[in-house]
C-alpha cells in the first residue's frame, strides 16, 4: 500500500558505512547486542502488519536508557535514522525499517523497575510483556488494563507507540489513558521525562501513539488498576447482525457500561469454534462477548439488565458464564480468533477502524459486500461497544493477484468507514499502511500542524522517517474555513 | 506574583491605533458587542485571582466563529495580541489582558448546538456556562461530569482553557477526559477541528489546558454521562488530619473508587457551617465527604465498605445523608467554602498544587506552619481523593503589608508541594501566577519544548502572550541527561 524498499537494497557503499557504525556501536554497546549479519537482519525487516519487508543498517538491542542515548548520537554522527521496535507485533508497518536505520529493539529492557501499591502506579522499562505487567502486579490484587489481543507477546513501549487498546479499554480508555508519563529519548540523544501531571502542554499525550517518529520511549509510569472483586462473562447469540448490532447501543444506552463488549461474526465463530471449543454457536449470525465488573452485590442486578437489553434486543439466549474455565475458554475464543482463521487460509489483513455506533450495521453489510465483491473472505471481531471494527481479509499469499485484491478490498473498507463518520484507526496506528490516507480525515492545515509538531521534535525527521504522516504533507499555507461554514 | 500593567497605561499614541483598530472592529461586528469605555474596559481588566488589573485594548463579544475570525484578523492586521476569555473565574490569570490586547469574551456565544444521546456527545459554543449544560441534557438522563465549584458561573471554554476540574472528577478525570474535540480559531484567523479519535498526534490534548496561549476555542464537544441510578453522600469526621489523611488511602485502597472524596479542615469547617447550616460537626479537626454512585442494589455494600475504612480509620462517626436535600446541603456547604469565609476576612488567595497522597499528612502540616508564621489565616477545602491541595488563604486587603506576607506565603506552599513529589496545579491553571514557578517541575529542554510546541500554533506570540510560561524559556541548547542517571 505504500512506498517500502525490497530486502537487500545495500551498494557497496553502504557496506563500508555499515562497517564504520557497527564499529563504533560496538564500541559502547556489548557486540553480541549489535546484529549485522543478513539472517538476523532479516528477522527485524518487518513487522506483524502485511506489508513488505526491509533490511535494516543494523539491529541494536540496549538493555539501558543510557546505552539507547549512545546509540542515537552514533546514528547522528553517521546520519543514520532510527527505527525504534517493540515486539514486533504492530498491524500497520510502523516497525519497517526504511532508509537502512538503526533499528533499536527494547525487547531487553524489560524490567518492572518500581510497583507503587498505594499511589497504583509503576515505572517499567518499554521491553516488558504487556501481560507480564499484570503478572508482576497480580500479587497486589492489580493489573494493568489495556489488554490488546497480543498480549501475550507485545510489549508496553510498542503499547505507547500505538496508543494501542484491546476488549477491556471499553470502560477505562486505551494506552494513553494509562500512561502516566514516560520517559524518552530524542533524536539529538538527550532525554527527558514527560507528563507525571506536569502544568503546560500536554506533551506526553502527543508522544503517546507517535510510533516512534519524535523519539524512542525509554521508561514507562503506567497507571494500574485494582482487580474488579466481581466479574460476569455474557455469551449473547443472535440470528443476525442488525439485531446484534441493536443490542450493543441498547447495552452502552443502559448505563450499565460493561468492561468489554465484543461482536463476532458467523466466519469468525465457524472459524473459532471447532478449535477453541468454547460453545460458540455454529448456527449464529452474530455473537456479544459482554464482560461485566463491579462489587459481589451489585453484579447481578447488571447482569440482569444486560441480558434483558440483549433479549428485547432480539438476542436467542444468553448465557453467563459460570465459572472461571468457561470465562477464560470465552476469551480464548475472543483472543485467538486471529490464529483460529489458519484454518481456513494461511494469511490474514487485520484491518483496523472506527464507525460511530448507531452505523455499525450499514458499515458491516457495506464490508461483507465489497469483500464479497473481491472474492475475499472477511470474518468480523471486533470492539464492539466503541465501535472499533476489525474486518479480517483472509487469502492465500500463494494464489496469483491475491494480494491486490486483499488491499484494494481493504483500502475499500477503510474508505467506507470514513465516509459513515468513522475515522482511519482505533488503535493499530497509522504507520506505512495508513499514513497516504491520513488526508481522508484531516485538513491539510491540519496535517500541516501535525508536521510541524513532530518537527519540534525531530527537526531532522531522523526518528522512524516517513510513517505516519504522508509525505505530501507540508507546512505551507494553511487552509482556511469560509466564513461561517460550519454548522 | 508576575509582571502586569496597571489600568491606564495607554498613550496618545496607542489612542490613535486603539480608534483605528475600534473602527475597523466596527465595521464587522454590532458595534454595540466592541466595547472602549474606560468603565467597560476595567470590568474586563482582571479576572478572580488576586493579580493586579490590566487595561485591555478593546473588548469584544463575537456571536459566531466567522466574526470571531474576524477579530482575530484584525488584530493581526494592527498587531494586535488576543486575550480569550470566558467568564473571568479563573484564579491564574490566564484571563489578565497584557500588552493592550484584543480582549475576545466568549459569554455570548452560549447555545447547545447539537445532543446525540445515542453516543453521549454534544457540540456546544465555549460560552455555554458548565452547570448549564448538565442542566440542558438533564432530561435525557445525562450530565457533564467536571464540576468546578464555580460552575453555576464558569463557561466550558474557560474549563477547556484550564482543563478544569472538581470534586467528581476523581472516578471519571478532569476536562480533557470529557473533551471529544474543540474548534480552535488561530492567531492567523484560520480554523480546524482538533480531535474526533483522529490518527495522528493528539494536537486536541495539547490545546486542553493551553490557556489561550495557542488560539481561542469557538466550539467543544463534550463527552456526557450518564446520571447514575444511585448516590450515597457521607461525612466522616475526625479529630485530626492525620486520621482524615489515613482514612483518604485507605478509601481509594479499597477499590471502591468514590465519584468524590473530599476534606474540609477545622477553619473550614468554623467558616462555612454558621452559614451553610449542614450539620458539619464543629469540634472535628477535618470532615471528608465521600460521594458514590452505583446501581441500587451495590451501592449499600458500597457505603458499608466505605464507611468501615472510615471508621478503623479513626473516624468519630460516619453519617450518611438520607435525602436529596441534606445530600445537597452537604455540597452546598462543601461549593460555598470560597463564599463563606467572607464571614472572616475581606479577601481571600485561592492555591492549586497537587501532592502524592502518602504526602497528605505532611504536606497539610507544613501548609499550616507556613500560614501561622506568616501570620496569614489559613483554610483546606480540597479533592483529597487525588491529591490536589486548595489551601485557601484569607486576608484583609486593606491591612498593610498583608498582600505581601500572601504571596511569600503561597509561594512557600507551592515550593512545599513540589518538594514533597506534587505539581504545581491541580485544576487552576498556570497563567501568570505560576509561570515562573515553571522550572521548580521542568528541565530546560522540557520547557523548550513546550516553546518550541507553543510556537507552531502561534510562531508571533499573538495569542495570549506572557502567560504559561516563563519569559526565560528559550528554544536553546537542551539539557541533556548524564548517562545511567536516572534511578
Amino acid at each position: 500500500m505504500s512506498d517500502t524498499r525490497g530486502v537487500g537494497s545495500s551498494t557497496p557503499d553502504d557496506a563500508d558505512t555499515d562497517a564504520a557504525l557497527v564499529g563504533a556501536l560496538r564500541r559502547v554497546i556489548d557486540p553480541r547486542r549489535v546484529l549485522v549479519s543478513s539472517f538476523e537482519k532479516a528477522l527485524y525487516a518487518k513487522d506483524a502488519s502485511a506489508l513488505s519487508p526491509s533490511e535494516p543498517g543494523v539491529v541494536v538491542l540496549p538493555l539501558t536508557t543510557a546505552e539507547v542515548q549512545a546509540i542515537v548520537r552514533i546514528a547522528l554522527e553517521f546520519g543514520r535514522a532510527i527505527t525504534p521496535r517493540g515486539s514486533g507485533t504492530g498491524l500497520a508497518g510502523g516497525a519497517v525499517p526504511l532508509e537502512r536505520p538503526v533499528v533499536i529493539v527494547t525487547t531487553k529492557m524489560n524490567r518492572v523497575l518500581e510497583v507503587d501499591v498505594d499511589e497504583r502506579t509503576a515505572w517499567v522499562e518499554p521491553g516488558v510483556l504487556n501481560l507480564d505487567l499484570s503478572k508482576a502486579v497480580a500479587k497486589h490484587g492489580l493489573h494493568y488494563a489495556p489488554d490488546p489481543s497480543s498480549q501475550q507477546v507485545c510489549s508496553i513501549g510498542g503499547n505507547v507507540g500505538t496508543n494501542a487498546g484491546g476488549p477491556h479499554c471499553l470502560a477505562h480508555g486505551v494506552t494513553s489513558a494509562h500512561t502516566i508519563a514516560i520517559e524518552i529519548v530524542l533524536a539529538d540523544g538527550s532525554c527527558c521525562v514527560l507528563g507525571n501531571d506536569e502544568p503546560g502542554y500536554d506533551l506526553r499525550g502527543i508522544f503517546v501513539g507517535s510510533e516512534g517518529t519524535m523519539g524512542i520511549v525509554t521508561k514507562v509510569c503506567v497507571r494500574l488498576m485494582v482487580n474488579p472483586p466481581a466479574i460476569r462473562t455474557l455469551l449473547a447469540d443472535f440470528t443476525s447482525i442488525r439485531d446484534a448490532s441493536a443490542a450493543v447501543s441498547a447495552v452502552i444506552a443502559s448505563g450499565t457500561l460493561p468492561a468489554a463488549l465484543e461482536m463476532m461474526d458467523a466466519n469468525c465463530i465457524k472459524a473459532v469454534e471447532p478449535w477453541a471449543k468454547a460453545g460458540l454457536p455454529l448456527d449464529a449470525e452474530a455473537v456479544l462477548l459482554i464482560e461485566i465488573e463491579g462489587v459481589p452485590e451489585g453484579i447481578e442486578p447488571a447482569v440482569a439488565e444486560i441480558r434483558d437489553r440483549c433479549l428485547s434486543s432480539g438476542a436467542r439466549t444468553v448465557r453467563v458464564a459460570s465459572s472461571a474455565e468457561e470465562r477464560a475458554l470465552l476469551w480464548k475464543a475472543r483472543k485467538s480468533a486471529f490464529g483460529a482463521i489458519a484454518n481456513i487460509k494461511p494469511d490474514y489483513y487485520l484491518h483496523d477502524a472506527v464507525v460511530p455506533r448507531n452505523r455499525l450495521v450499514d458499515v458491516m453489510e457495506s464490508v461483507i459486500e465489497i469483500a464479497n465483491r473481491h472474492d475475499i473472505i472477511v470474518l468480523n471481531v471486533f470492539h464492539a461497544g466503541d465501535g472499533n471494527l476489525h474486518p479480517l481479509l483472509v487469502f492465500d499469499g500463494r494464489e496469483p493477484g491475491v494480494l491486490e485484491r486483499v488491499h484494494l478490498a481493504g483500502d475499500e473498507i477503510v474508505r467506507a468507514c470514513v465516509a459513515a463518520g468513522g475515522t482511519l484507526s482505533g488503535e493499530h496506528g497509522i504507520g506505512l499502511e495508513k499514513k497516504d490516507l491520513m488526508p481522508l480525515v484531516m485538513t491539510e492545515a491540519e496535517l500541516a500542524h501535525q508536521v510541524l509538531v513532530r518537527t519540534v521534535f525531530d527537526p531532522d525527521g531522523r526518528c522512524n522517517p516517513t510513517k505516519v504522516l504522508p509525505a505530501g504533507a507540508t507546512c505551507g499555507e494553511l487552509r482556511r474555513v469560509p466564513e461561517g461554514a460550519w454548522v
